[in-house]
């Protein structure tokens, strides 16, 4: 094994991570021991992490084990031998750590890479999202809004942009060409168009035999889109064309906001709308989408990652009366508290506007509006949740990419 | 109140139900009586139910409650009086339901809708989807196959080539047209196609710079597709254009018949792959999909719903080391399972079949082809599950109408 001269600047070249990111250097290694199926290791800054042999194994960064192109992994987990062990270990001449394996293979990883995935070490999940802000009640939320064309030609405008999708759960984006096509191609910066049974865009305007509530000049209630799908789009957007009409307000809240004070203020409430699964169900002719699941889903945390709201998409509840009768009261509850302005935004688009917002959190309606008096048009698309995220995670991944170059030229 | 005469034929017609499906008379309501916040209901076979307030009223067919032509809801839960109780309710003259409410409104319900949506009544559930069939291991297992023209045009053939798809979780259409759109067209049958970062369909021959496994000539381990997202694609399609070369054998094997079997042989390994999340993660520069979830999905029911059987695109697992331990066990063995040929059906493909799946349940890879032998070239799409599943539902709404016609016409 090599031996690093402490505290002197290491030269050598790190191996390189089994992925496409940059690890900044948090800490070098000091000191490594082969243990019962891993390896333990000492790390400069008095950290001590373990690492399972499979784990280390099939993460090694060689041209066997993880493809040089793809990176994806080249060596299949059953094609390790079942007994392997560590050998020998410790420090590369880069601070990051080398093993040497019972098969005679040998293997090296990247000090910034191992760190970052030190065991259980959930504070170094550089690939964790930027968190969530729920809205005030407090009468300050705004929407954030944007520069349209600067959005999609500024990298740090269209960064902010996708952040405030994700963070805030809503962003408009103004000034966009007032086009049939604006609605096709500006959300696909962000991830392909989900095509549903209603198309690859819908138009909203007032029809004569709607096939929905939506295509009405009446009241919408705030909902969610599609919450009849085992996966609810993630990502609304709509285009205003045309906003003349008398009314046709658009209202926003913030579901999580109104699933947090429901768990403040009414927690048995909220007990019975994260586990009591609703049967959503779409009702037409031709199709019959329905899902069994609870309103209101929640992440590993324990916050919510999902609402649906579904005033008129329910199928009959199956369930014991008691429980029907809890169901009830919860619903009430939670449909009333979306009522209180202290959870409304209320938003007039205009043309060239798009509204973007995460339909599994944010409840979108709005006011009636008399045909008579103008025209409204908005035309709409999905698209994911996750194609958002990944373009977040690549934005992340490239300012990594960009700190990690400069601290090469600086030599810091 | 009405009264009916006992035991005379009623001729008075029945309330809608309101949805757009047909329910069958199984039996008539003798008997009704109010109970706090419900009512109960007795029928003429014996059977008693009991119905929540609330879940009467919500479900009325009446216009003002059930949006006549959308039969969303109209009425919306929070505008229904808290203390809303029956006042007086029994048979309606059709054999159905009336109630008359404490706010003055009344609402009749059909006899065949609320038999078949009796409390806690799983049994009469006319919306469950018929059961899946686990893959015999005996090597008497073979993939459904239909003529491609004729499940496009007949409508029986189509409905078993879908049940089939659903139940078994595999089916090949033969006959298809030899052109570049026929992955386009026939897979539209079903639903919407799912696009991806891959594009609407993706070719499947050896490329050079090939950006994932897939698209080199390798063997290609049994795999799901798309494993990385949040929403696994539902049904992947394969349209075979060419398969000339030596190799390139589709391999097909069902992952729930490998869950089982886990489940039956380790039933340690089988809950750790049901409850410890892994991070499913692709390799890309220019994406980063990850998702954290168990690699086994049960349903209600404890069966399995989804596996993601992901041998190449794991992101570094993040655990303590004795769940590392356990997990690394758990993947190794299900991993070799699914290499025991008793679990493995070996396919080829010849131009002009489609080969659909489950890939969220079939496992496919391919055997090794030599490319400087022959073209090898398939083109591939995504579809969701749930469509498939409403087009299955709404095949049986079918049958519910025409059944309820003939017996309408022959007096039955």
């Amino acid at each position: 094994m090599e031996t690093p001269v402490d505290g002197s600047p290491t030269l050598a070249a790190p191996a390189d991570p089994p992925d496409f990111d940059s690890y900044p250097m948090r800490a070098r290694v000091s000191a490594a021991t082969p243990i019962r199926h891993g390896v333990e290791v000492r790390w400069d800054d008095g950290t001590v992490s373990i690492h399972h042999r499979f784990w280390l194994r099939e993460n090694a960064p060689d041209p066997e084990t993880t493809h040089p192109v793809t990176r994806e992994q080249a060596l299949q987990l059953i094609d390790i031998p079942e007994d392997l062990e560590a050998l020998a270990t410790g420090p590369d001449s880069a601070g990051g750590l080398r093993v040497a394996w019972s098969d005679g293979t040998e293997s090296r990883y990247h000090p910034g890479w191992l760190y970052a995935h030190g065991a259980g070490a959930a504070s170094h999940d550089i690939h964790a999202l930027p968190p969530r802000q729920i809205w005030p009640t407090d009468g300050s939320m705004t929407i954030a809004t944007f520069d349209g064309p600067a959005a999609l030609e500024d990298p740090e405008v269209g960064a902010a942009w996708t952040e405030a999708l994700h963070g805030e759960g809503a962003a408009v984006l103004t000034g966009l060409p007032l086009e049939e096509t604006t609605i096709l191609t500006v959300p696909e910066a962000i991830g392909p168009l989900r095509e549903t049974n209603f198309g690859k865009v819908f138009d909203v305007c007032s029809r004569p035999n709607a096939d929905s509530n939506a295509f009405t000049a009446m009241t919408l209630p705030v909902h969610s889109d599609l919450a009849t799908r085992e996966y609810v789009p993630g990502l609304q957007f709509l285009h205003c064309l045309a906003n003349e009409a008398a009314g046709g307000d658009s209202i926003l809240a913030d579901g999580f906001a109104i699933a947090e004070a429901l768990r403040a203020e009414a927690p048995e409430a909220f007990e019975t709308l994260s586990t009591v699964p609703l049967i959503f169900a779409n009702k037409a002719t031709n199709t019959d989408y329905r899902f069994e699941t609870p309103m209101i889903r929640l992440n590993n945390a324990g916050e919510p990652d999902e609402i649906r709201w579904s005033p008129w998409l329910r199928a009959p509840l199956r369930a014991p009366f008691a429980t029907v009768e809890r169901v009830y009261a919860a619903l009430r509850r939670i449909f009333r508290l979306a009522e209180e302005p202290r959870f409304r935004i209320r938003l007039r688009l205009r043309p060239g506007d798009l509204l973007g917002f995460d339909n599994r959190r944010i409840l979108h309606g709005r006011t009636g509006f008399d045909p008579a008096t103008g025209a409204r048009h908005l035309r709409g698309c999905y698209v994911e949740r996750e194609d958002l995220l990944s373009k977040i995670r690549i934005q992340a991944r490239s300012r990594r990419h960009a700190a990690q170059s400069r601290s090469i030229t600086t030599g810091t």
